[in-house]
């Protein structure tokens, strides 16, 4: 099929074109006629298949020449499906067994084949249904890690992570994206804007908020200029697939060179916002269990995340940055600790800018999170998302001064239970 | 000659190879065989003639597959020549009349024709000789300010900026040595190192200077992965030609998209340098108004840069980052203000660490200056260069801590007069 035409794929026609495909066919088994096709993409961007037989089951992903979520009036180019194959493929070298198996590519087509991954569902899903999953945090701080340390000046070949970085660097449109709808749009009246109406007043605040302005600049000056290593890009909860047993991290289109903090960033701001929205999903309960639990996880996730990217900077810190020649080779290993120390820090500072701009353009942007959208009253959703607003502005501009997440996981309780927003910001 | 087997020039066969290029022909003038060829090279990497005839006089600079200084023995692929021009071509481009015109480019013979400048001679020889020369602060002030702005995401369209950060992102080998002649081996027993015998004791100190180490890693890793802007990338004293009326910049063939603050810093190093070698060169005078002159030379420098970007930022501004639709757009000229603030002052703390970071390695590296080369009591060399050495340290690991350049050329005086040894380091 290489070389043809792009032709998006139906349900009618996805096997007969498949069916020539080895990967495809011995994977699924019996005749493509009797395979059972259905198209299940949710997503805003591609097409996505699971196609069954008698031998199992793959997934088939395909990129659309346009953003689905928006229509042909919103051109998106096909190379974003090469990107994700090549970030799918290092990630797995990179962090093994925490993304699904690539069985089949073909550029051309913008199509990937891949592990069909069952019985996991989305963990925004998950999440917002009150599923307290046991490998999350451990399974994503060592995803992150290791992915971010493994892709960087602390480990790579020079030469080689700088022909990443050109090769990443053409992913200009889905880069353009997150520069516009999650770091400029949200503070200023942009035309795909949307938020939940009872906000309008807080929105009015945040667009005359000075520092908050300037932070998120600067930490869009962070995302375009800090090429340090080959992050996921969109790593949200609606990237990851999850039973109790197995956690796996999916859509890697984003992938491009940018601070190692982006990613953890938006994750916990992701699991912020899923703490934030608890009380929308109650249903006369409280979720007490529920709110512990993401408040733990964000904790563990970082401590796991420091822990390993730590144990990588003792163990494989091989790359042209912090060579051991100037500290272990010289008797000084406090000298490398000294410098890990550092750089932790720094991730962290960033990590928290990142966080709040992530939260602000969930709830100010185009791209809403169904943890809040799924609250149908729009005055419980808007109480919620004000918290989570509020919250993100507070670490957003105070991330230099921020001690622990211990801390910032005790505002984030007060303003979740209405007691705090005085403290945070003038009152909406 | 495009397409053929790279060859060397040579002072008998310039002429004929280059007599059938117009744009070299027509300016020299007259019979090729008649031309006056001379080899002037003294940098240390590369061939350079001057070529006379009856119209005029060019310059032909050829990249050499090795490096000049060393020998075959060390190889550096041609592409330096390709990068190189195309840095040229975007720094006349971006700050007009400060680079020498370029008239040919011949990219398999890594061959560039360009402007012979002259009675030009090179910056670093002028400062030595004791020469205060007029221009320089404002000329190389507003060429940092210009084309570090109008090569960065504050300035252009964000796709072309990532096509030339893909583009140079290949001048890996010269990259390469800058990583580790610059920020590594000064500080580790590296083999290519030398350094006046009279500073063994001050080297051993700087060896167990963890604070530095980690200092200057911090700097490398900067050097890196900050992704802002097309850099020269070898900014010194020795890659600038003036007169008393005109100052041109060349040789950027290690330019590369990096920080703001590293021309800016490397250029500000070896003023300070030349600072600190003047008592070598005074031949009993004391050059008391050359030292005055060259340190306001550097706050001058600073001062234009920084008059120079303000205005930029107020009226190009036209990039993705700190976006007028966030600020003017909403009558927030402030916000603006804020932000450049900020950003100017990221790169003066950046800028001291890379001045610090060059000064230490022009008197512990490979690559020596001849501000202190020059000075041939090894005694006397030894004592301004551990000066040079102290103040170094003092403002990189000081960096976020220094108020301004007033106050630091304060403390370079002091050290430079003996005084100041006890309050930078410990006593050699």
């Amino acid at each position: 099929m290489k070389e043809d035409a792009f032709q998006a794929l139906t349900v009618e026609t996805l096997a007969a074109r498949l069916s020539t495909v080895p990967a495809v066919a011995e994977r699924v088994g019996g005749v493509a006629e009797r395979w059972k096709v259905r198209e299940v993409g949710d997503g805003n961007l591609n097409l996505v298949f699971i196609v069954e037989g008698e031998a199992g089951s793959v997934v088939v992903k395909q990129a659309l020449p346009y953003v689905r979520l928006v229509g042909e009036s919103w051109p998106l180019p096909l190379k974003r499906a090469f990107f994700e194959y090549h970030a799918l493929t290092r990630q797995e070298r990179r962090a093994p067994g925490l993304v699904p198996t690539v069985y089949y590519f073909d550029e051309s087509q913008a199509l990937t084949v891949m592990e069909y991954l069952s019985p996991h569902i989305i963990l925004r899903r998950a999440l917002i249904q009150g599923q307290e999953l046991p490998r999350i945090a451990e399974d994503l701080g060592l995803f992150m890690a290791r992915t971010l340390f493994r892709g960087s000046d602390l480990h790579m070949e020079t030469r080689e992570r700088k022909a990443d970085l050109a090769l990443f660097s053409d992913n200009t449109e889905l880069c353009d994206i997150t520069e516009n709808l999650v770091f400029t749009d949200p503070y200023f009246d942009a035309p795909m804007n949307r938020h939940t109406p009872e906000l309008d007043a807080l929105v009015a605040e945040f667009r005359v908020d000075r520092d908050l302005k300037v932070e998120a600049q600067k930490m869009k000056h962070l995302f375009a200029a800090k090429a340090e290593t080959l992050v996921h890009g969109d790593l949200h909860t609606g990237s990851v697939m999850v039973t109790a047993e197995d956690t796996r991290v999916i859509d890697p289109e984003f992938a491009f060179y940018g601070p190692i903090a982006f990613d953890v960033g938006m994750l916990t701001a992701n699991y912020w916002m899923a703490f934030f929205s608890q009380k929308g999903h109650a249903a006369g309960g409280s979720r007490a269990s529920m709110r512990t639990y993401l408040l733990k996880v964000i904790e563990e996730t970082w401590a796991v995340f420091r822990a390993e990217f730590s144990r990588l900077w003792r163990t494989e810190r091989a790359g042209m940055l912090y060579h051991r020649s100037l500290y272990e080779d010289q008797g000084d290993e406090l000298g490398a600790e000294q410098a890990l120390g550092h750089v932790l820090h720094e991730i962290w500072t960033d990590m928290l800018g990142f966080a709040g701009v992530e939260i602000h353009r969930r709830i100010l942007g185009l791209a809403h999170n169904a943890d809040f959208e799924d609250i149908e009253d729009t005055g419980l959703r808007a109480t919620c998302e004000a918290a989570a607003l509020r919250f993100g502005r507070h670490i957003a501009v105070n991330r230099h001064h921020i001690a622990s997440l211990t801390e910032i996981n005790h505002l984030a309780q007060l303003l979740d239970e209405g007691c705090a927003s005085a403290q945070t910001g003038r009152q909406s």
